[in-house]
């Protein structure tokens, strides 16, 4: 429930147009509504202008299903991040309006978004190379979710950087850019020597020995030598997107 | 040089308010100046709205003298961060028009901005500790010193949440907050779930132990519950307020 | 076998209601008892309060078997922790007395404790996050075997702090606190800068990317700022579950 | 101000024992006093029973004598930690109340307990070699600080184990243990499966070469194979105490 | 081939009890053999009196089986560490004079040595819990097949003192003791206090979490207060039990 | 003494032009000379073709100065790295033919090359800040002192591509390119991408937090995504100038 | 496309032996073809001198087909690295013009090099031990394909020096080394004591326990006290072959 | 005290010899005694065959006073490590009979042994480097304190094979061989690929960047690929003339 409907919900009440007790039902899962195993965070819209998102990754099918239920029920928009496609069929099977996005491991159902898209900024999802597009598409499903204007260019690293040079353009249009690279994640750095828009650095878990799991990446987007980057965890194209709607709603 | 005065300095020549001699002189080192050891890059706040600042932790008195020289000639602010008390001695023995803070390591030359302070949004900075505010302090005079409008919060940790409960609404009227924190770095956290604007984390090195100066903060923000929180290096509360002033940039 | 337990054999020896014969039979595996692969600690107990509880992970489902039977010979409470379900299936047909539970992956004989409930302490559990409860159920039902009361607040991490601030009464009344967390691990620091009664930090391998399956966290609990909180190993619900019961038998 | 304090304040209010200016004059700062550089929290003891102590490392003489000076004022109970023989020097000069123990360096002020020492429990301090007293010590003045009955054994490191086991009546006797140790840290396991009460594990950076600096004591507290343990961080003689504190006041 | 074989053939040489043709045949893959893949070095026994021991993880079974036929015709003690059960099914099938050890991973062929067993010292391999005994069995299975007297003394790890206390007379019978530990890995320095003879400590990846695989047993081990004790890899059973039978042979 | 050296003077004796008793005397130390503390190999440059270098960190003026004298007796270039100012004012007062280059750390003494600069390559070294100028120069001092045409291109940071893009040339023309860059070490990659020679890049030190002393850039460089960068050690500029000038020699 | 090409197709343009329209359509997709997941960048071989190629960990089997196929289509030659046996086999089905060889994971199509091979240098490839072998061949077909001469000489580590010793001329005979080793990574070491040319060192996974899958060796090499050694990334077969190409085509 | 000394001690009182109170006298402070701040264990000789030995790293110079004073006192041999030269003047101004080494860092008082010399073996200490010559000397003055047979072979590390190769003789005459290294730590596996006696391998600090301080040659020698290797703390020569003296003991 965002700041707009609960307002409008009480305008209604006080103007008679909905009933205490309409209203009471509305209102009752409000601000946390507790399932066996979970509780969940009604009120967070309201608070952070982030929907509560779940975490798929150590849940259950069943849990899974239990909490996207929940939220269907308050027509909330409902995102679920690293889900396997095993789960996936299992929870699609039970709620048909949810989508799959394999290559993002995301499942999600659209809630037209309150905000007019013209409005506000763009995000440009720039990626390294092909490997990183799953977590680059984690970053876009979770940007469009929320209601922005998402752009991509994809498989830009810095070995060729005449990929990236050519398309300035788009840079230096994006209100917010969001980077995805593994291995020795050079490309925030170069990007955000070009541009005067804030950069959202996400290293990636691509590469091989000395890369750890995306330890070199981190290190070397934490360690930029270009000012106007701040950076969020490995693989993390969701919290990536969180800061970028944040950003573009502060505008 | 910002893109404004470069574009005043061309119009004035189109229209004839200055001479070409005179525009040469004033470009003839842009867009980078070499000295002898340095390649001062006088074209970066046009290219990324954010001026060159000087990191002087190795770099020796005289260098940073040679550097700042140049850019007081170009009338450019003038931002050198890392700097001990002795080298700020030596340096400002000659130019006696820097300003040093010793608290941040801060070595400055404030000049007029173009921007509107009162347009634009306003720069909270937070701190958990007592032992955090050097940190703090360093976000602070470089957001000051690049034309923002910047507010402090201090000492109010996580182990006493009544001190940060107790200022919701200062929370909630910032544009973007800067969060510093060492030990566990929990604050950011915590923030981000009472607020709606991005947060800037910026680990410390405060702490000892298992706090790895730094590192256990530095992770702890990283994988941070609550969405809209992006990281900085440890200690960097210069790269906070680089982020934080492009934030207020794209506004 | 317990303090009381031998005690009661002895003045039963003392006073003719035992013969010798039948004491030493019951005593013959006293302290320890050798099968083919283990050492029986049959006298821990007593010295230590807690049972011997057996590490299920590395052992197979025979090697568990043969100790559950002996453990049980002697009417003593058995509890193995980290047992997966294959190897649980193998032993409860076999010993049918045994009682599986899934989700904290214990495998129990609860033998009705000594101890009065009613007059010792409360634990209470709290976690963070829904991925965190396997961990959290460890501890459970530790300490339930173990005889305490034991009270489970589950799913109020800190990125939605009106969740635990609306159940202070409950943190209030507990003796001591388990409180298990993932990611950034600040839940701790932020329970203990609430309550009078010690608190025992579990940190989990809840997470990714920067998490390290679980430093991320440790190194929060371990830095907390707020004091009387005091950590045991990652994943480790059992740990926490036996310091607190050796806490609540201080009283 | 503790909570029996404040009751008795209140007491008086309604009695009539006190009046109303004087009560808001002793509660003006209650429950945060905002020094320039520091928020003391004067609430604490009531919340956590534990007074605010100060971490003395990063602050400078001059913030630690303002902090001191303005707890001194309100009667609480004074505990610095980590403080240098200069900074301790500083501070005493202009604050001869204060006394500084350098072994431990730490700075305190006693104020008679409310509490009965013989009433609670023993709180029994072990290290395990000459190196590690430092730490031992400031565990030791925090918890006779706090009003506890407290008492030492020195010097018996595992290498020796007769040292140790030629004193299991004194073990025996305690309510609860601090064990602190460097190098390879086993002294807690050795402890732990000696007795039944908690034990409070500190590792020490006591060590070298693959020591770390704790981390070898740290790693091998955490993995203890004994249960009834729980560690804090390297170092830590003051939060382990605050622990086997909380653990006392259960009782 | 060891030197006493090799004496005895040039002796039979010399006194005309072998031709020089057979000669000539048994010495031509001398002092290596050149296989596809491997290069097997027929001359390290008498270099370092070690045997050529396969390390068998990362070579499949047809490589494994090539090298121990080569090995088998040279009449050489064979001796296949790390070898899973589908591979040893593999080569037995092949090689039925190959004995296989699942609980070690060991494949092997004794030769009955040309050590007198009765004059040499003894290895004494304790080890802490039943989990570490595959590493152990390791270590005697590599130990008994070099030529030497090898006990055992399993599951008496430190948190019940009292199992290895009153084996106090095997520990001082032993010419040099292999302790195998995971966890906090505290076993070796509590041997290595009561003892006279060498220590050689192997830590083992037995434990979970903060125990990272055995770093810290490692840790633990490496940093041991009590004198005589050196550390082999983790897991390494093979490798202590080379270092014992080196220090035997010293006798 | 080189190959060449050692060839003429054979040449000589066979054609009595040197007598025996005169090559024994030039040859006694030869390969390698024991001084009290040091064994040196005068036989490296004909094994290796590059000289005995003196690796100065932990070695005692003295020592260092007896090295020299040794080898400066032999008519060998000398080379001391990593001396400190008062080392060096120690052995230059001593051996006044030594030189010292203070940003570089490095003492040396010059002997003419038998190598024809003209023919052989460049090597171009590049480097991304200022405060990398000192490893740079050390790769300078030894690649110039074994002979090598050498140039440099210092200052070219990622963050402001096109210093380093309107020197292209440069990079075209060079043989083999060290590239010098601490912080996140970005800069290999780029230059890797745009050239078609061999790159050596050399991590520094350079940065703070979690640059972890070189480590980020070190981990930068290893996961370079362009082919044809293989990496020194952190701040190794002489080792990536012994590199470099094998290169050369391979021509 | 290589510069030779290039270089003809413009003169045949030049010459009328081409058609422009022709031209037009070879040059069509350079310097880089965009398919839907991957920019190719055709412009590498004339920038860098190595072809690009295809790293295939994380890219699916249709994914590396299409690559492969519009490479094909450019009679450029094609190397991808890292694929499992199962996407080899889904994709030779449909490009049996690929040739897969399942020991270095590599899929290849080999185009007549322009290159003369007898006028180039040698390239030898040395590993420690048959577990080195994959990465040691994918260093020698990454060589091969580039049209390079390229010898080996494996299993030769440094517990048995004679076997390397015995082959010291074929050492001197080589133009660079590509030295693979795991473990203990001591092999580069030893090799670049023995000879004048450069040595580019691979680390390599193979160990178990402190091994840290190839962190001792990467170290090992980086510490390297032997001049002439460069390091590439751990199991990087690929990246340390074309760092010896780039070396082989400086000459 | 030693084994022999009691036994004499003992047969005195028996025989006469000695009287009782004589006996009591010089038993008192057996098997340990208290000082103020340190628990000396006396017994130590006894059960171990080492005598206490202090590690003077983190004790002032009056700790390691008093205990010399009555160390000395029982007529024990005397040896502190890690002393500084300042600690080592306070010291030995007050206790004249003690011998500093400053190279090694120890403080000792020989006691002639009564150990045969000549009937032990020998211990070897090899040292890579002369930067590895202090902790080679630490160990040296232990073994030699202790009543070895001890050699020395000095800077003979890996890059220069031949000076190693020409001292074959001295390796195999040894009974037990301490290697020490830093760097990469090879010359253990070097050494122990030559000899069949058992190698104590002692990593050293020695390096800089990625030597980590000792990690990198620490792992090298936890991975010797050479059976025979057993490896102690980073620059712990101490420890490995303990281990070497162990082995010693066993013959």
């Amino acid at each position: 429930m965002d700041k707009q409907t609960l307002h409008r919900l009480l305008s209604e009440v006080r103007e008679g147009a909905c009933t205490v007790e309409k209203a009471v039902q509305t209102l009752k899962d409000f601000p946390s509504e507790q399932l066996d195993h979970t509780c969940i965070d009604h009120h967070r819209t309201i608070r952070t202008g982030i929907p509560e998102v779940v975490y798929g990754e150590s849940k259950s099918s069943a849990q899974i299903r239990d909490i996207c239920r929940a939220m269907l029920h308050k027509s909330a928009p409902v995102l679920v991040t690293r889900v396997d496609s095993q789960k996936a069929d299992d929870i699609t099977r039970d709620l048909p309006q949810m989508t799959y996005n394999p290559e993002a491991r995301v499942l999600y159902h659209h809630v037209k978004s309150t905000r007019d898209k013209e409005q506000g900024g763009t995000i440009l999802i720039i990626c390294a190379g092909t490997s990183d597009i799953p977590v680059a598409e984690e970053a876009f499903l979770t940007a469009d979710c929320f209601g922005n204007r998402v752009e991509k260019l994809y498989d830009v690293g810095v070995a060729g950087l005449h990929r990236l040079l050519s398309r300035q353009k788009m840079l230096h249009e994006a209100t917010v850019i969001i980077v995805v690279a593994g291995m020795e994640g050079a490309l925030p750095s170069v990007v955000a020597g070009l541009v005067s828009c804030p950069v959202v650095a996400v290293p990636t878990s691509v590469g091989y020995g000395a890369s750890f799991n995306g330890i070199a990446a981190l290190l070397g987007m934490l360690n930029s030598c270009a000012p106007g980057v701040a950076v969020v965890n490995i693989d993390n194209g969701f919290g990536a997107a969180c800061m970028a709607d944040a950003i573009i709603r502060t505008g």
